[in-house]
């Protein structure tokens, strides 16, 4: 089995270190393909990275023709919609990954973010997936993405604090780490906090598989549909939808 | 890894459909338990079926200690939550798998079930679930589910029908089988259907594998956290929780 | 006019307590029938309880065939709807009861229970009812239902210290006790608060009087029907629906 | 126990009627009083005729400052709002004690009321009182309210018709007479329909009793305290609030 | 362009300054007619109010029969369906008016109103307008419709504490201020919250001139269709619809 | 006052229909400066089209700095969310204009629409604009939006067809036309529908002055905060942000 995992940011320590995540969730015998685009943004916060962050998305995607699985590793799911029309293998986003798994082991979950403009779009997806009535809230931490990236930053810290706040004020029974970024942190999180704290690219790699062994496949009627056109005016990077 | 999969009905033909498809969805080096109670109602259908079901079930999980994860093999997902609050190991039933697994490769799923009263038990869960939003609509072909154990009915054929008619009128892009003893039609209605006809039990299998694989367990924390009493008076067909 | 009321659990002098209350509620002339299962959980203190109090509530239910409404005397509504598939006379629970009085004489109310794992039961059950937006917030005050029951505990004050938290910070223009155990405490907390204080036990012997008059009982189409099955296999401490 | 019954419109012949209902519907002892205001729509038919009928409504309550409770015979509820903050004794609409009722004995009820143009007044009120959840479908026969009062009008075979499509295709488990014009016709549909037919002024009677037994009173915290105004400039009728 | 803004309080200053407001916000060559009703209620502050506040709002807008729109210069957006149905230009309220333009400018708004028996009604009115979703809480800053009235009161200081509170605590993006007699503190409020502060009257004014230019006119199919009677019995200050 | 009305397909002759379109509907005064990328898809038809039309869509934006408000030109508001982060002037979305703007004119709408791929994304943006509960339904016509641009094609009389289904079926009262490319057959459907057609073209304009000449501006705080990179990695048809 092959699963072709896509950062859609151009950070490729992002991408090393979820490649790493994937790896150490995936069974054995499980192929992972773990990449980034080289044009477009370098970390996806807010509405207009994330429009900006598809295009490359889809190229990753289209480079890897043979994948069983896809898996879109941005929290926000970036472009999920869009990779579920353009590919016939199933794609799932990481943070719908982490979402699902939370309600199967919680009555309520929280998530815990980097910066407030991500609360919106988050909120969003959870209302399209319908489980915004089993998240008790989605909360900031108030750290940018990249600052994971820095060695010896706080931001463990910061979030270790947002999450014990999750437990007093929203009675989360769970918490869900909402950016790809803190991907390394969730085993020492979860040991502090007490209750199941969920990473997102280990979520979606395991049910990636399941899809895989299931022989599931997005669904081509309506919604998900094949593009009409063939090829688009222009330039996105060198690419066309094919 | 030993998944123990509990009927909670007692027809045992059923239990052993479920076993086989079971086996035949699981990894290869998963053991599989599949077992019915000896006490309870022999098919499960409505809500009151449902309350007799639920000591029997969990006397069944009791003879599993070492099990991996549960899961309930009833369609209406009978004592899930009281299966949580008994087990440390994660539980999964059937109907929720179908409709997480469904919403990840279709906007909007239809159900297709055993008879009408089945129908208000199935949107209550689809509610507490939160995915009432991505169900079309739960149907009933009308069919009584021990009359899908006699060999040579007519069910096939009627639930095939009631595909087609939530493909025509409901929008559906994908279709969930509503009951445990449909789980061997699903291959061949697919087939007809031409969209993605998926098998509660299956997609439990799936599910519970990806679960132990993440290490997740039911969080303890408020809602499923373990009965305050040690034992109760009196009998369940001799079996006192612990 | 004779009431059955079934206090579900096993603990006697709750029993009596419940008797009193609805005797006291009850109109002249009204026959009130108060007991509990001689098997089950001492008291029902989240999902696993509720689970394993419904078939002795069923069997309680079944002593009482010439009953003209059943009251179903726990806030959780243990096993309301298999009694109303039981049953041809109406069923109600004491949490619903409160409910939907308490939504005839105030915008929004906010309910006092006993421990936080009560919660997420009792949110459930808004959302079934349809009541949820009503609710301004289910309450723990973290008093164990048996305590309501020692002598000379200190969970009045807590009750009435949580009941000053709702109105001060939900908004709430009444109150609703979350469980059968305080149905002795609503008169004085009523005085204290200086909003509306609802016990279920009242609110029930009243709204069962009411339907009675009406006529109303049960519809038996499609989701109440009466079980398929006319007996179970094995023993729920001797009872057999029938 | 006395209940002031007001028809808000200033059809005498349907104040008449409902008052016959009324006190069919109430215990021995209660005493009724049924009356109409004597400026305001002849009948109420939307929103328009709603909004001229209040002043009236008020008046009338003004003239029973002895009432124990009141009910607003007009299933729009009209003025229910106003009502209750005008009174300290409970107010009750025929509407919503019809919808409480329903959500008691079915899982899902239709609502068959007049014209087209009182399906979103209907609509708004299930949505404000938290049950549209439970509303199967709201229904308009296309008969307009005056004609239930036209002997030999063919209105109850129109309306009986109208029942049969609501369980055929909603799925509906018991029906809520949508005006007060035909309380005089649920029996008979009762027995034509097979399932729990519902007078909204009987179950207002009966719910009423209930209230007044419970000691219940409008909570006057917040959204129903009395107004502010002792006095209104102007005329409406001769009434000022007070 | 012939606008009528009607005020539907008996107090004249209020009007002048909601005039005002208007003039300031309308297109050149735009009429704008302010009035308000000789009798009714003084202030609008919860349902009995708006109530008595009806007949004299549509009596003002019988006598601007050349109007090409009406505005309903209260912010419980008064009467406003009993409008539509009565006139053939469109209607508006000024708090519907300012949840549509919030809702385009901000993903998430908050309301600072008067009293807190007006949070009640305003959020209904946001849930009949499907805008409940787009706001994060419905504030009351305790200050009586009339006190914005006095010269040097303290209303505006305690408004513009309240909407510090709406930004700190509720997430808030835009700030809705939720009276017509705020109408004069937009601008500065906005200035110190360094977020859109939108005046309703503005709002509203803008919206219908939009209306105007586009043609629109309300709908008289089913829910706003014109009443069946042409007059009715009595008086509401010498008006009968027509 | 100047305009931005961005068409995100790469058609110039629908450019060239809604710039008419835009210019019949617009103040005298007002400038139109309507457009189209040169790359990017020819029509957006579902999720995969929508991706690939933002960042030409931005960069469209980009050469008109001085713009007072931006019109995004396609049904489905592609890319809304993005350049309300980009631009300090207010955007508006053709669709969520006419969604705005039937809710103030009729209870319930139903939208019309090209191909039923295009339903979900519809229905998801009437959720995040709150007003999914006023849209009676979303239908497609099956017609392909570059169809509508065909001289002689049956498309406006099988539009046609689909609205009289939407009066009859639904109890619309007014309908929306779900595609730019339908700007020019409002005026003639509504004539035969006798109901309001609403074209979201026009509507966006006349919202957009609106909001001018209130002074309104996306908020930045949040949601639509500028993006934190000042320029992308890589080629997007020549358009770095800024």
């Amino acid at each position: 089995m092959k699963l072709c995992i896509v950062n859609p940011n151009t950070t490729a320590s992002m991408t090393a270190k979820i490649g790493e995540a994937a790896m150490a969730a995936a069974s054995s015998g499980v192929e992972i393909r773990a990449s980034n685009p080289d044009f477009g943004p370098p970390s996806i916060e807010g509405y207009f990275d994330e429009a900006f962050a598809v295009p490359g998305l889809i190229a990753e995607m289209g480079k890897a023709p043979d994948a069983d699985a896809f898996i879109i590793a941005c929290f926000d799911d970036t472009g999920l919609e869009a990779a579920r029309s353009f590919a016939r293998a199933p794609v799932i986003g990481i943070g719908e990954a982490a979402f699902h798994m939370a309600s199967l082991i919680a009555e309520k979950f929280s998530v815990v973010t980097t910066l407030a403009r991500s609360i919106a779009p988050i909120e969003k997806n959870l209302t399209k997936y319908g489980l915004i009535a089993r998240c008790a809230r989605v909360r900031a931490a108030n750290v940018a993405v990249l600052a994971l990236e820095e060695p010896g930053s706080s931001a463990r810290k910061t979030i270790a604090a947002e999450i014990l706040r999750a437990l007093d004020e929203d009675g989360a029974e769970a918490i869900v780490l909402g950016c790809a970024g803190m991907t390394d942190l969730a085993r020492d999180l979860e040991a502090e906090a007490g209750v199941p704290v969920l990473d997102g690219v280990a979520c979606a790699v395991s049910l990636a598989e399941a899809m895989v062994r299931l022989g599931l496949r997005t669904s081509k009627r309506n919604t998900y549909a094949a593009p009409l056109a063939k090829a688009y005016a222009g330039d996105f990077g060198g690419f066309s939808p094919s």
